[in-house]
Parts: structure tokens; C-alpha cells; sequence
């Protein structure tokens, strides 16, 4: 079985909807889609883009083979010989634009634009939202982690929770973006280059007589990366001396331990206490690591009470967002092409912020001259030109009345030329160049609007011009 | 890169583990390890296992590869060739038990065990645990959603907000095990041969000049899986007008239309609506099939108030487990080889709940030969035969006090052989057997022990032996 072909990775309609376009003539036809997402995860006041490089490789490796081809004949008696063979030769020929992974980003603002035979642009929603609305989630959530404990190391700790193995290293990755600084899954460090950190476990003190001897056998096979679990008995009255005494052992063959980990109890309790303890054995520099069902709000209260951990082992929360597991992301078709030209179209809702946003747009980040922060981004149709100078009013698209006006700013375009007529122009950065990029886009907002509680709203605007399209659709659909 | 090799899925701790006894000469002392889970998942009376055709795809393909072993050299000074020579040749030797996917399952009893190399043992907890505690989330999951629409069908439609592309499809299949009908994604589909079923979106209406004629072209394309989405632009003035229009057409033809489907608004109100709008036109026929963010308490909902709706697809909420997206699974050792012999091993705790139950176990569901019906799971040591007839004596293993005595029953052994001396020695069950074995389990257990809400408690009980044993090793850890 071809498990390693994501060509299927795709919902029945989007084959059946192809299927209806060939069949009516239509498959030709250019279609405009949006990826973006409605709303923020967990109160937060941003999200952080991953997804992409995910997105680049399926795109590049579209191919129905020989089994695909045979499975679908199955699936459905009405398609027609001629169309399973067309998918034979099945390419992503469109152009698709999208922002670079590490950008912070908002709601109801395109993430992804695909611009492409209506054939292909239906094919690759599924894969798209599956890669982007999880990655983009976790980054996400690592990000949010990350504004509580800026300076302590944090480790990626979830596979044995992942939700299956590609949610534990894509997973992983989109925690690296976002500022972790390890993973402890070593497939994730090989694909993509992230460090991996790694000590013991508690079978590894039940496989021996004593916690001393597991401590000392360890640190005899692996003398330079000490890190000792000290939980699987009784912390404080058999854990810590235990790994005192091996930290001097060690100290006599010249060496240092790294750290103890704490597993489990009072964390705020016992770290104060086993600090305390190896301080007072002349062991400041071994630190302590913590792990335990972590999350940004206990390892943010556990530092308000004075917890003295250097480092956070964050497993389940982080890789299965557990307070939140989904993010909305959608895929919108907002222009097509008829009679040779793209009319811009609208779906409708009973919920105001469902409508969508019609027409072929561009989406700027507009950053003060003056502070060099960003003042809101803005959406326009895709013909208007930002010229830098000349003032631009910011409308509110919800609520329409708040608006301003900004004269000194940059504009910057934040999707970015992908493919063009099907062919890769993007350059993927490697992995460490997404982080400090990522670390960047942070610069670019008040911390205010950073933090993890009540954030402060940064908006997204439509152009005058993308507001009364939107109106007019509505107007003449509802009409 | 070799994407589909998992050998590496794993946590670096356990390579290190691997290294230190490979380093202190214990590499081949045997070990035995149990997966379990302490706590059910969403308040529900019970578990549905799955993971475990996963997990024997991964033992068998388990190999170091080149590149994997040029990745460790890379990740650790310490590691001696000699070592990640023998990586080369690893391949699992051990003894493998688990219980058959399907099977209702309960907290604190093996699910799998693990008996093995400690230097094997190692290695594929992350695995295990990954695959496991993903997979028999979602079974459990779909099995409560089945437990509140017996009678209706049940579509699986969550790809574009799963956790990545495994789970999209692992999803599919636990959930299809559990009792679904069908899965929208293709993949899936073709991997492991569930119905897969899928209409078209709103983009297909919105790439249309009228619902009519976005409704006719596609009814004309694929007449015989006609399932029309009505609520583009307005459900109740539009929509179901405008596929009422196409059935007639379909009608015309000879053809009968399948379903509308409803993805957003009141659902109970516009499916009781509907269903009198498509019954005064004599399509009583026609099928309803709602979406929108479901999960099992609001399908109760709208099934208590009179909603009209005969198939359910339901998305982010199950292929998430979004009320709870873990299940805590995890991987103990409980008997470790010493001069020749096992020896028990326990894991103490400050919360009681987290001790271990030490020793080499077997697991026996008790069937009362008067009821037919599963009076409780009784775990014995490996030793203790259980002779059908004879009384037993079933002991709470944290309420001691709270035992009772049975005599006329079966006991039938949960662990089946999966491999042996690394051999492959099951025939894994195709996915209908699969389905089919969780029916009639679920058979084994009142309806008072299935229900969504406050279920009656199901024991899982020790042996008078195992129970002592596990006071013996207490006392003897804590004195």
C-alpha cells in the first residue's frame, strides 16, 4: 500500500466536485481561494503561520498512481473511464501564494491564495487545512508558552500523546518555530535538524537494586548528559541525595551533572527544596528540570510562586493544544473566472462574521514610521496599489464605523509568490532562519497585544474599495 | 529522507537508555512492560481499544537504516561504534501480548505487555504509546457519539481539523471500528477499505450563477449519489427550495435523489422545516444529513428535541476527542530479569492511584454463566490458573475492603499473542471482523455500564495474590 502518497489525502466531495467539472466542461475554468482562520485559539491575541513547507512537499508530489487510480474506479461506478485518466496526468499547474512560516498572524486575513483551474484548486483543500490548521495551532500554543518563561529552556516532550506520528513531528517542528528550544522525539530531530534533549525513565531506576546504583550506572554510560529523574521512589528523601551523590562522583572524574527532573508532586514545593539542597552540597550549577501535564497557565503560576526551575519539559498540552485542539481554519473560494475574467463571489451566513470577504485581495502589514510597530494589516483588492506616503483609511470589517486614517507607515506584502504556473519560486528557509524570523515578526507588536490574558485587539482592515464589494455582494445576493 | 521509516519515532531517552545498558553489559536482561490507562477519557463507563494493527506494522518494519544511524553518530559524542553497529542488526525478539482492537476496555489493566530484551523493550514505548493512545481515544469517542444515534448514520468527516495526516486517516478507521459508517477522506478509504462518502461544498454553489444551476449540474454529473448542500446563501427561502426543483428533475429522469445536507443554523428547527417542505413534495425519500461542529451531547440534543435528521457527520469534535484530545496511556515496567528470574517491580507515588501493580500479569474478563453479561476483569499473576468453576474472589485494588465472590462463570483471557520470539504469530483481523467483535463486546455489559452520563462503574479487579504482592513491594519500597 502506498501509505506515503497524500494524493488521496483528500475528502470524496473535492473528487466528485472534479468529476462534476469535467463532465460539465468547466474544469478549466480559474478559481481564487483563501485559506484563513475566523478566530483566535485559546484568547489569544495572535497565532504564529506554520504549515508550509508541509503544504510545498505534497504540492510538488501530487500524483495519482496506478492504485489510486484503481481505488477510485471502485468508489464510484458513474466516473468515466476518460476522467480517471485525465488524473493520470494529474499536476498542480496554479499559482498559489501564502506567508512565510513564523509570521504572526490574524483572523479573516488570507493565509494561503490559490489561483487555479478549479480541477486543481478543489483537489488540495483537505491536505492544506489538515497541515496548516494543525501546525499553525501548535506554534501557536509553543508561542504562548514561550511569553511566560522567556528565558528558561523549553523542551518539547509529547509524542507519547501526539495525536499519531506526523501530529508528533510536524508538531515538534511548529514548537521549534515558535522559540522551544528541543524536542525529545529523535524522527523529528532527523528530519528536520530540531535539537533533541533525553535522559532516563523512571524504568530505567526500577531496572536496578537501588536508586544510587541506577544513578551511577547511568552517569557511568553517558557522563557528559546527566540529567536524573528523581521521583520514582520519594523525591526529597531518597531522589535527590541519590543524585547528590552521583553529582559528586562525577565531580571526582571531573565532571558536572546537568540537571535533575522533577516528574511529579508539589513542583513549586520540591523545586524550592531540592535547590536549597544541592546548593547547599555545592551544586548550584546542576539545574532543575520540570515536567508534569505543563501549560502556559501552570508553569505561569508556578513561577509567580517562586518555583526555581531552569527548565519545562512541556509534553501533552503543547502537542495536542489540549484546551483546544482544532483551529477553524477554512478554505473560501472568493473569485471565478467567467467569460474570461474573475468575478468576485460571496457566501452568506445567518452569522454576521461568517460572510466571507469576495474578490481577489492582497493582505499588508502596515508598519508605523514612527514607532516601527505595526499598525493594523490591511486588506485590499488585489488592483489597488499601496503607494508608501499617500494616507490610507483602516475600516473595521465587522464593525464599519471604527476606522482610522495613517499617513507614515511601510506597507508590507505578507503573502509571498510560492508557485507560479505550477513551478516552486520559493526558496524554504531552513529551520533556524524561520525561528529568527518568527522572533522578529515579534518585535513588530506591542506586548500589550503579546501577552497571554485579555491580549489588546490588533485589527485587520479592509480598503474602502474591498468594504463596498463586500457590501454590493451582499446587497444583490440577499436581494 | 526517509520519511516512512519509524524507527527513530521514539524519545532520545530511550536510545540512551538503550547505550547505557548496552555500555554496563544488561543489555539483554528481559523485561517486561504493561500499557495501560489510569482514568477513562469524557466521564464515559468504558474504552474501545485500537492501534493495534498500527503497532504490528511498526514492529516488523523496525530497521536502523543508514541515515538513521549517521543521525545518532551525529546526536551524541558518548555513543561508541560498536553500539550503533549493533542498531544495524536490531530487530524486535520479544514476546508481544495485547488485547484484539474492538475489545471494551477499562483503567489499570494491560492492554498490551511487553515482554522483551530490556534493549528492544525500550525502544518502542514512544511507539506504542503514540499509536495506542491516539487511536482508542477516537474509537471511544465514535463509540459515544454511536451510543446516542443507534439508529442513524454516522459520517466521519474531521480530515481538514485533525492533528495532521495520520490521525486523519487512523482517526477514520477507529472510528469506523467503533461503529461509524463511512469516512469522507480517501485515503482512508483505500487504506483500510471503509465506505467513503462525500457531496460537494459551498464553493461548488458559489462557482455557479444560481443554487439551480449549480444543483442541476451536479445532479447531472453524478446522478445516482445526489447529496445537495442547502445552505449557501439561505437554507429555508433557497436552498431546499432549489434541491426540492433538482429531485423533481432527478425524478423526472428516473433517478431518485439521496439527501439534502444542513451545515449550519438551528438545526432542529430548519431539519423539522425541511423535512415538511420536502415531504408535501412527495420526497419523503429524500434523506437528511446535518453537520456543523457536532459531538455526542449536542446530537442528544437535537435528537430530545424533535430534530429531523437522518445521518450525522461529524468532524472536529471526534477526530480531536475535543473535550479531551489524550488519553493518558502509558508504558510500566513491572518484572525486570535478575540472576535468571523475574522479580517484581512497583513504581510508588505520593497519589495512590499512580502505584504500579507489580508482577508478570495475565487479565481474564469474568462472564457470569447465569447473565451472559461481564461481572468484572479480574488481573492475576502469570502463574495463578484460573479454573473455571472454582470460586474467585474479586478484590477492588484500591478499595480493598470492597471485594465480591463469584463461582459459576467463564473467564475468558483478554491478552492474545501477538508475536513470539519476535514472530508475527496473529492473523490481523480485517476491519469488518474488527467492527463486528466490538458489536458483540459491547454485548458483554448492561446498558447502565455503556450510557454517556454517570455510568455505572465497571471493576477491574486483583487477585487475592496480586493484591498482596503489590502490599508486599509497598511496604517493603517504604520501609
Amino acid at each position: 500500500m502506498s501509505y506515503d502518497n497524500l494524493t488521496l489525502h483528500t475528502d470524496k466531495y473535492q473528487i466528485n466536485m472534479m468529476y462534476a467539472h469535467w463532465i460539465q466542461g468547466s474544469k478549466d475554468d480559474g478559481a481564487v481561494f483563501e485559506v484563513f482562520f475566523r478566530k483566535l485559539p485559546f484568547g489569544n491575541g495572535y497565532a504564529v503561520f506554520a504549515g508550509l513547507e508541509r503544504v510545498v512537499n505534497y504540492i510538488r508530489s501530487l500524483r495519482f498512481g496506478e492504485e489510486e487510480i484503481s481505488y477510485l474506479r471502485t468508489q464510484e461506478e458513474s466516473y468515466e473511464e476518460a476522467f480517471l485518466e485525465e488524473l493520470r496526468s494529474f499536476r498542480f499547474t496554479g499559482q498559489l501564494d501564502a506567508v512565510p512560516e513564523g509570521t504572526v498572524v490574524f483572523p479573516n486575513e488570507p493565509l494561503i491564495r490559490v489561483e487555479a483551474r478549479v480541477f486543481e484548486a478543489h483537489l488540495i483543500e483537505t491536505a492544506l487545512l489538515n497541515f496548516v490548521n494543525y501546525q499553525t495551532l501548535i506554534a501557536t500554543k509553543a508561542s504562548r508558552i514561550r511569553q511566560v518563561a522567556p528565558g528558561d529552556g523549553l523542551l518539547e516532550f509529547g509524542s507519547r500523546r501526539a495525536q499519531e506520528a506526523d501530529a508528533a513531528v510536524w508538531g515538534a517542528r511548529a514548537a521549534y518555530i515558535a522559540g522551544f528550544h528541543a524536542t525529545s522525539n529523535l524522527r523529528a530531530g532527523m528530519l528536520f535538524g530540531i535539537p533533541t534533549k533525553g535522559t532516563h525513565a523512571h524504568a530505567w531506576v526500577q531496572g536496578h537494586d537501588t536508586e544510587d546504583e541506577a544513578f551511577r550506572k547511568y552517569a557511568e554510560a553517558l557522563p557528559d548528559q546527566v540529567t536524573l529523574l528523581v521521583d520514582t521512589y520519594d523525591t526529597l528523601k531518597s531522589g535527590v541525595p541519590a543524585a547528590i551523590r552521583t553529582a559528586k562522583l562525577l565531580e571526582s572524574k571531573g565532571k558536572r551533572m546537568n540537571a535533575i527532573r522533577l516528574d511529579s508532586g508539589d513542583l513549586t514545593y520540591l523545586s524550592r527544596t531540592a535547590r536549597q539542597m544541592l546548593d547547599d552540597a555545592g551544586l548550584s550549577y546542576v539545574q532543575i528540570v520540570a515536567s508534569n501535564d505543563l501549560d502556559e497557565n501552570i508553569i505561569f503560576n508556578l513561577k509567580a510562586q517562586g518555583a526555581k526551575i531552569d527548565t519545562w519539559g512541556v509534553g501533552t498540552q503543547l502537542i495536542t493544544a489540549g484546551d483546544q485542539p482544532s483551529l477553524g481554519g477554512v478554505y473560501k473560494l472568493v473569485a471565478r473566472e467567467k467569460g474570461g475574467q474573475y468575478v468576485p463571489v460571496i457566501k452568506i451566513s445567518g452569522n454576521p462574521e461568517k460572510v466571507t470577504t469576495p474578490g481577489f485581495k492582497s493582505v499588508y502589514r502596515i508598519i508605523s514610521r514612527e514607532t516601527g510597530k505595526a499598525e493594523g494589516d490591511y486588506i485590499a483588492l488585489r488592483h489597488e496599489k499601496l503607494n508608501a506616503g499617500e494616507p490610507i483609511k483602516l475600516i473595521d470589517p465587522v464593525h464599519s464605523y471604527i476606522y482610522k486614517n495613517i499617513a507614515d507607515y511601510d506597507a508590507i506584502a505578507l503573502l509571498q509568490p510560492i508557485f507560479q504556473a505550477g513551478e516552486l519560486v520559493y526558496a524554504l528557509p531552513d529551520l533556524s532562519t524561520i525561528r529568527q524570523y518568527h522572533e522578529q515578526q515579534l518585535g513588530l507588536f506591542w506586548p500589550e497585544q503579546l501577552r497571554k490574558l485579555n491580549p489588546e485587539q490588533y485589527r485587520v482592515n479592509l480598503s474602502a474599495e474591498a468594504w463596498q464589494l463586500k457590501m454590493d455582494l451582499i446587497h444583490k445576493m440577499r436581494g
